[in-house]
């Protein structure tokens, strides 16, 4: 076979150039179920070949190609959605979850789960690394795959014995195979795993965000005028969360003039403040277009870049009001409309670039990291965020707030010392358990 | 009342500041139908005020603040959905369709259909322009409004009864109200309304392409390493249609080093060879992401900006995939999913920047009647999709074939012939009339 940097050639169903319809299905879909042989509308068109994560079937053969990878797996990290299918459509009883996964990865070689679409990610070992792979990876590294499941040719070999059915974490053993254009990235040595996934489920914000902030600082941008050296003022709704709060550190390292942090509530404020990420702070809520527009305007603004981190829909009126003429929005939500925020602009003339937040930008993980290690109170902020579904870290919390200096400080310590804790968790976390979290968000 | 530059100073229901619930409605909706006194989601947030698009009543109090300026309304153009729907909802009897959209009209102050949540476009003639509007309009003056009815304060003094209710284009009397922030243009005189209309309706997309190139060209843009002096290579999905053939005229105006043109069938591929607006034309499915992308590379790619004008989901993947690491894509087809965008991207480790296609820049309108002015061919492809659907436009195209050169220039000839008639037309035209085609696409 010849290699593909996208994987093209371990398609298996559809082949490549079959009628839709072709090719034996290994697993038949119930009814009302998704048709999995067919691609969804935009994954193929007639006579096109079949991107992995649109084909019904990849080969999993362990051979690799002389640019690809092969992983040991150690464990799969099931996306919310999908573990919650499982679970649901078996009863929850842990042999019958196990015959699912199992069934579906030897039915699609990949978990692709046929129901949901989605899949998650994976942790293991590099096995072996072809020549020509350009991932920078080598045999032994411990790594995390940053693309989906659904695309990624997976099987296994120990019948899945270590998972007990409780937390989309399963702990196993196989193999797994990353393409040229996989993206995958050594585990660091000096953070807890659940924090390090929880900031490789994000780390795209951060780059573009710096991306842009150095951009407008350089004078390079589509729209307006160019800024000229002085940085520019950056606005960020949901600047207490993961993203916002990752992306409020790298507009700031960029060098924005100023950084006007967004948040929903007094408690967000409180640490937001503490951690002292952002110039200003200030409570809006971001689906009220002139309520948000003019707190950002009161704060400073209005922004020369706006970041969109809040996980609701309905803001893109308020990202752009909120904007100045001339100024970029990017939005990260999941959440945004395509369409509300086309017709919005249009609605208010405004004369703004608007930006889709791309998950991916080289560097994006490593820069993410460096933000992590170097800012202590962002860092803090963060493990509130990963660790704070935890019961024992409340419990935590509880125990040391009489010693720490506030709340902000007091959580920060107590997440940093959940640090051991997470890593020895992640051999067997209950559904509760400090991968949860991240994989919670982390669904692909 | 103090004036807004938004409209938010002629919001009457709800209040600012109102409860959602507050504020006597002066029309129930049915059951099922949406709440009009409660703005969606993302229109308003808790306390704030609300834009007039969210609002249910306007005052459209003929009295101008100092930066508005009130029109003598001669045209309403229903967006297709709207019309439709009252079309559906009386049965279609033209009295009943009258009372329908009088009752909106006065009900709301502005033609903001209740059910669709649409309105449409008017063309008309300015009345009084407050000192202080930055519009740049007079007495006098012909214009066309580029924003929507849905949030133009509206009043109908002659009961519609010009009307016969068989097409959405309805001439009237009245008066409407643009706010500092509106956005209309003058109607041009050398240019017959239909074909006017139509560029206006899809004026942003060659506006934010030029911006782009020249920005590439300038070595300007967020990602990637500055292009430099060389004009970028742009390859424009759908550069037969309205969007697309503008685009790719804007492309080149803008210095692109190369337009490759990506049409889905033989005739359009005739059609935009004979048209001379792009370098290249290849013909692919633009869902089907491999196969454009190799069609792209085959022909010049793969492209540093790609243009997305596309009306059917499902192209995020191949425009990204057809696009250069460091490269820019343009999405201004409205059936762009941003989470396909963004989710395929990251999927294909893609470093591409993506922008939501803003409807506005400051010049627009201009821009693209300039384009059309000075490219003949570009007005004889455009002319083709604006007039195409008229019965008599395919028995011109029937009678003067026999003299015509070939399809393409035949069809331009034929269209520049339906100039007169065009004009004409607008003063009562039927369903299948020059401005149906426009009012169908114009729908906002």
């Amino acid at each position: 076979m010849t290699s593909s940097p996208l994987g093209l050639h371990r398609v298996r169903e559809p082949e490549p150039g079959a009628p839709d319809t072709g090719g034996l299905k290994t697993a038949a879909p119930s009814p009302g179920e998704p048709r999995p042989g067919e691609p969804r509308p935009g994954e193929r068109g007639s006579g096109g070949a079949v991107l992995p994560q649109a084909a019904w079937r990849l080969d999993p053969d362990p051979r690799i190609q002389p640019d690809e990878v092969r992983v040991g797996v150690e464990r799969l990290n099931l996306d919310a959605a999908s573990f919650r299918q499982i679970r649901e459509s078996t009863g929850g009883a842990p042999d019958a979850m196990r015959a699912a996964v199992l069934g579906i990865i030897g039915a699609r070689g990949k978990m692709h789960n046929p129901v949901t679409g989605s899949g998650g990610m994976l942790t293991g070992v590099v096995a072996e690394a072809g020549p020509r792979s350009p991932l920078g990876l080598h045999a032994g590294m411990r790594i995390a795959t940053l693309v989906s499941l659904s695309l990624t040719p997976l099987a296994i070999t120990d019948g899945l014995a270590q998972w007990d059915g409780q937390s989309e974490q399963i702990p196993c053993t196989g193999h797994a195979i990353l393409f040229a254009r996989s993206i995958a990235v050594p585990l660091p040595d000096d953070l807890p795993m659940p924090l390090a996934l929880a900031v490789f489920d994000v780390c795209g914000a951060p780059a573009l965000t710096q991306r842009v902030v150095s951009a407008c600082r350089a004078g390079r941008r589509f729209g307006g005028a160019p800024a000229g050296s002085r940085g520019p003022v950056v606005a960020i709704l949901g600047a207490a969360g993961k993203s916002g709060s990752l992306s409020a550190a790298a507009a700031r390292a960029a060098g924005a003039a100023a950084v006007i942090g967004v948040v929903p509530t007094g408690a967000e404020a409180a640490l937001l403040h503490e951690s002292g990420l952002a110039d200003a702070v200030v409570r809006a809520d971001a689906r009220d277009p002139v309520g948000l527009a003019d707190a950002v305007a009161g704060a400073g603004g209005p922004a020369d870049v706006t970041v969109v981190c809040v996980d609701v829909p309905g803001c893109e009126g308020g990202a752009i009001l909120a904007t100045a003429p001339g100024g970029t929005v990017i939005f990260f939500s999941m959440a945004t409309s395509f369409s509300a925020a086309a017709l919005g602009a249009e609605g208010m003339a405004a004369d703004v670039t608007m930006l889709i937040g791309n998950g991916y930008a080289p560097g994006h993980a490593e820069l993410a990291l460096d933000l992590i290690r170097r800012h202590e109170p962002l860092r803090a902020l963060f493990e509130r965020r990963v660790f704070h579904q935890r019961a024992d870290f409340v419990a935590h919390i509880a125990e040391n707030s009489a010693h720490s200096g506030g709340p902000g400080r007091g959580r920060g310590e107590a997440g940093r010392g959940e640090a051991g804790r997470g890593e020895a968790g992640r051999e067997g976390p209950g559904s509760g358990g400090p991968g949860a979290a991240a994989g919670t968000e982390a669904g692909v």
